[in-house]
């Protein structure tokens, strides 16, 4: 065993620190992923407390952010990578970010679940649920996509954010429909259309992650710089 | 004169390409704020010509996104660039997607404005104008901030985004008023509102930008491989 240097969160061997990036993206995937589902949960159950624990529980993905962002700098610093190292970790700084905006968005629906669930339901909620749902799944094949260069799958991503949109539309005409007809529907559908509008915007940053993924995959082909992945 | 080599986007000296690099950079926030302007004038003078030209105008940012983005994965694979270099090109490359994003939120609101110049004016537009000028400034201000390693101006983006957020709670609580009274104007009303959003989330994004040069300035001092940079 060699003795670790007192250097800042040494890494030792490239692929064993690359192994560790992504299993801390796939780890702050999953925290992204869950706040989505319990704040969505948290909205139609209608569970103010629910919805403070999601306030609360940005802090880890805050932390896991600034952490892989220190990974990613020490690897490029310490092996200068090349070619399809150099890609994968760059595209790891991005994907950090996006995860970390989608903890944000879980925070924004948050908020305006509380001040929707003051006043009485507008509508049963259906596809705000459905949204959300797809939007979890896009972002967990987005992360797959990533680990195994899947662009087949990282493909698929891109495909869905059709769907997400098509149901967004929808809920803006129902609850437009709905304003109109009861001005005291007003302020609880506009809380409504702002958290599908949050939703759509995790689809993006799903799609964001597909997007580097093929580029990731493509441009290493393009360059001939081709290594063998040996995970895949 | 050294000949040139056949290797795509060649970068001879690493500061002659760092150089570049920011220029590019200074480049797309340039054509980026210019279209934050042009859309909200726009909206303003209700000139559904001009919104188009908006729409067409987002092409030369994604090519000048897809440009950037090469050059910093350029630069890290032929320099290998350590420390503070290293950790500028990392700040390029994510300031890249914020700029792109920005890019994309002035689509955003130029859709909005199509829809919303289709009906009579809910108002006088005050406020909206208001908050485009200071997303403006504060981009501005980040790229600046990031050229010169300043980071007493990246804080006073960061303090400027308070000031968006007022302005973006007084135009949704003011709309509201107007929807409450009057459900003919809902639909523009929620177009302002997006609007307001879109404009709410390029100050987010200047914000980003901020963040990303304290870091990088910040974590140079840390780290203790601070280089004098011969521009600042």
């Amino acid at each position: 065993m060699e003795p670790a240097e007192p250097v800042e969160r040494v890494v030792r061997h490239f692929e064993e620190g690359l192994d560790q990036l992504k299993k801390r993206l796939l780890e702050m995937g999953g925290l992204a992923e869950e706040q989505v589902r319990r704040v969505v949960q948290g909205l139609v159950e209608r569970l103010p407390s629910q919805l403070d624990e999601v306030l609360r529980n940005d802090e880890p993905l805050n932390s896991l952010q600034i952490e892989i962002d220190s990974r990613c700098f020490t690897l490029l610093a310490l092996h200068q990578p090349m070619a399809v190292d150099l890609r994968t970790i760059m595209a790891a700084a991005k994907i950090n970010v996006d995860l970390e905006r989608v903890g944000d968005l879980a925070v924004n629906i948050a908020e305006a679940a509380k001040r929707y669930i003051l006043h009485p339901p507008v509508k049963r909620l259906i596809d705000i649920p459905r949204m959300a749902t797809i939007a979890q799944q896009m972002l967990r094949d987005a992360l797959d996509a990533y680990v195994r260069r899947d662009t087949t799958l990282a493909q698929h991503v891109l495909d869905e954010d059709d769907r997400l949109d098509a149901l967004k539309t929808q809920i803006f005409r129902e609850l437009l429909t709905f304003m109109l007809q009861d001005p005291g529907t007003i302020e609880p559908s506009l809380d409504l259309i702002l958290i599908s509008r949050h939703l759509e915007r995790i689809g993006d940053h799903a799609t964001n992650i597909a997007e580097d993924v093929i580029f990731m995959v493509s441009a290493r082909d393009v360059r001939h710089h081709a290594a063998i992945d040996p995970k895949s």
